[in-house]
């Protein structure tokens, strides 16, 4: 996780790294994430009460008013306080989103999609996770954040992700998925330069291992790798034909290592997929601030969210 | 199609039909609107000076600012001018909605989704409608209006409807499609009450033919409904991921001629697809204002982007 | 149906036709049938102890020992005795085997198949059927006939055919899930001649219908041929991995109609999609005897597997 | 692969066992099977002279005639005349065969399947094989052996295994196919069993590894194991539409560690999936002989089609 301090017109202040840990428990977890805003604080030499608020950004459907995450099998969490929990630490308002909705807000404000009316994000990993800011505000339910595009049905497989319907983008496309089907071809002797650089374990199947192999010239995992952007592309199809975004963002790591490959699948598909009108609507992007994208779009978040005197806003993503 | 004259409270001051005949043509069409709208001025005896405003509902996707109906298949409409085209010949602002959102419009400000933070509409008939209420305003993209849920990929079948991606709701759910397989039930000798009530004609086998079928004891029929039915749930449970709306509205002349089985159906599936956490954040209904939710909503959302003094506001769907 | 009577040397002797009236019921279907095969003696001026046996050929799975058809859903037949009822009315033996196996043990005998070490026939109609001669013999199970290849699952739909098994090739591909396609597209707009020669009654959508539609220049309906024949392909791929014919015969009225847009794509499927050692072990022909195949196919099994000392076989299909 | 030595009256005389090592190359492979055939002749004290024939069950489609095995992923083999090679090395007739038709030749000789008229035999491992016994005779295609039942499409989905045919059983259903999924569950932290047992390397996710998660509690595993054998209940649907076996045999690895689940599974959905007719007529069943079913079923058929007055007869597998 990634905390940092802005300043009041959003340039970094102090910028802090730490693991998740998110095994360790939520207790553990929550403490951590307090720990790392201290650490952050006490690098800039800040006091609390110079701290006008704070944005974070987690993963999962988020309560908004309550800023309770309410499921995040990463870390492990279900129904956690987050937001309570470190307003009463730093003594000063919290805004929780969801971590993707904070990378599209923070594109929208800085990076990749400014100005644009209506942009959505879809950023693959464990999940597919998702975001939109329409109108300069990300867009949500009356309780809930929105834009869980990794559980959207396309498809009539049968196998499923972490809902009861089977055929999600995320069982379909996620890198967790990639990574299954990359250890398959490593088995079969189909993926050779793969098998050199992973094995058959899938945690050590990273975006990175994955890029490496095509880049060596394993045909089977960037043919692997193109069905599934091919499958997002039809998951903005269907984005598009709900919600007709000017801009659609790929983010994360794996677009991250293979950005060329996946922008050209995910966009052929969209734009043969959609009706016709729709076609010249939307442009497809690669996020361009990286890991920065979370905390400057919770940071930016927060501080418009929050009415205040103070000077400084941290986040963490 | 309606034609409805409102007063400034929405009270109906005139209320007149006329048959769409879409096959004769854009020019006789736009001509048939116009005349519908003068038909009801002058039972009204209101003087085009009287008028407000117009609003009106077509199908498919609109161009929102110039009020351009971009496609309407069963109309023949391609980029059909119908906003400029009116409001030339009465002399007053006029807004070009889709139908569907000028439905669920409706149904917002009056009917079954009164005070919702978000709903969304879908409406099952010779393709698959949508529309969506968000926070007091329809849904919309930066220049077209949004929600073409009969659009969205649910299935890997290799059927397709008007576009180029194979699995769409609407070639899984529509009326038509339902149609098309109850005909086929009628050939093969399994849907005897259908064939007596409506042959093996599609245009024959209408919402209440299939009502009526299903009725009289054709429980093959009952379940291609049902079928149908559940893949709509699946295309709501996309949309709660997407949107986490709190209000869904289902309506059409198929919903009202079967709303008990196509409510359970799209409820259950529905229910049981999403994370657990939307579970209980939204409600599936049947629309309740029937054919006037449209005129309604489209009035309502003329009024409400019209500043104005005149007193009637028109409708058109 | 068709009434053959053949000599020794399978020369046609006489060859009668009528109408199959399926929806008569099973007492007038089978006195049809023996009708027919009276009338064709009649007119042979053959008296019953001429006749050294007779073939026929029925739809759906037939218990062969006992000559009853299981279930022909066309003729509404459950469980008839056809076998037993001819061999009481003509005093001879009778061989009743499934209509798709005779026409394809007719090819291998007489026409497009001949020598073949093992060939499969697949016939689009209503259903699909299909049949296999392996090595000289009618491939069996020990209690019924086989190669239903119709009802074989190819896919992840959630329709069905009449069994309780979604995605069958037969609700896939079959003439009439082809003609409820079409049905649609006419209605939709998409088929305007179509339209013009079938209208959208699927009874009307014939074989013929649908050839004349493609001649005049729907674009749409040749899509859904060429569609439905591609997942034909498919089915001949699954085939050929369970069986490894040498031939693949396509044959019936949508076949004669359209033979070399079908044959293109049931060919290139299924050649791109068997394992690369089976690409070059099987042809795919169109049969050859048309009408005649059954008839005489049936003929000739009855005749290889009844030892007898007259002159003359006769055959239904 | 294991090595027998039988008499004339099919008794064990010498059984010995060799890993396969299948990575080492084509020249190594054979020169393997060679030295394990020579030592278990030296074991038994039986001179080459003595040895009647050999027969040998190898993976893959076979070249029956020329005993040349087309294709093996697993030994890195491709057109390799294993025929040829040991004949020469053994100066004895080898009959080549495919390794579940041996299989399934053993157990229709000596195992479950005793007296059946057609045995058909699906064994899912890293991918799914197949074999046939009809009529006495392994069934066979003109040139090559048949039965390769995972490479039957039975699904829609986008993934493919080792043909350019997405949605094959093989792909859906095979041990592989299951151990990726179970690593998935693994990392996710929904299968902690099967993570503490096999971890998420899918070489090390073994069918006792699965067996035992399930035992020690992982629902989550379950599920998928009885989701893969449902598919392989639809592939069963399948084969017993086309080749009407009264038999079905299921063996291999992962049945024999979860025989209940996935007989259950299998029988269940085959069953309800036929047509009616069907539904009585066959039994499915998990083999018998365990790995001694491949050498006896190589063994007798090498014997039936050898003609010779030598005692002995060998078999690998």
């Amino acid at each position: 996780m990634l905390s940092v301090l802005f300043d009041d017109e959003f340039q970094v202040v102090v910028r802090k790294r730490k693991k998740t840990k998110g095994m360790e428990g939520v207790v553990s977890g929550q403490e951590r994430i307090a720990d790392l805003i201290q650490e952050t604080l006490t690098d800039a030499n800040i006091s609390i009460d110079q701290l006008a608020g704070i944005g974070i950004g987690c993963p999962g459907p988020i309560e908004l008013e309550t800023g309770i995450v309410c499921i995040a099998p990463n870390l492990g969490w279900r129904r956690v306080a987050i937001g309570e929990f470190l307003s009463k630490k730093f003594l000063c308002p919290v805004r929780v989103v969801n971590d993707v909705d904070a990378g599209v807000y923070g594109e929208y404000r800085f990076g990749s999609a400014m100005n644009a009316f209506c942009v959505v994000g879809v950023f693959p990993g464990t999940g597919i996770g998702g975001g939109c800011v329409h109108d300069g505000r990300i867009l949500r339910g009356m309780r809930l954040s929105a834009m869980e595009v990794g559980h959207m049905k396309i498809a009539s497989t049968s196998r499923s992700s972490g809902v009861d319907m089977p055929g999600t983008l995320e069982c379909e496309a996620s890198r967790l998925s990639i990574a299954a089907e990359c250890a398959k071809l490593a088995y079969r002797g189909e993926a050779p330069e793969l098998l050199k650089l992973g094995g058959m374990d899938i945690a050590n199947i990273r975006s990175k291992t994955i890029s490496q192999a095509i880049k060596n010239g394993d045909k089977s995992v960037e043919r692997v790798v193109r069905l599934a952007a091919q499958q997002v592309g039809y998951g903005v199809a269907n984005i598009v034909h709900l919600l007709s975004p000017d801009v659609i963002i790929l983010g994360g790591g794996l677009v991250e290592a293979v950005p060329e490959i996946y922008l050209e699948e995910v966009r052929k598909i969209a734009k043969k997929s959609v009706m016709e009108c729709y076609e010249d609507t939307f442009d497809v992007r690669v996020a361009a601030l990286g890991d920065d994208a979370g905390a400057m779009g919770a940071a930016a978040w927060a501080a418009k969210n929050i009415s205040t005197q103070a000077e400084k806003v941290g986040a963490v993503v």
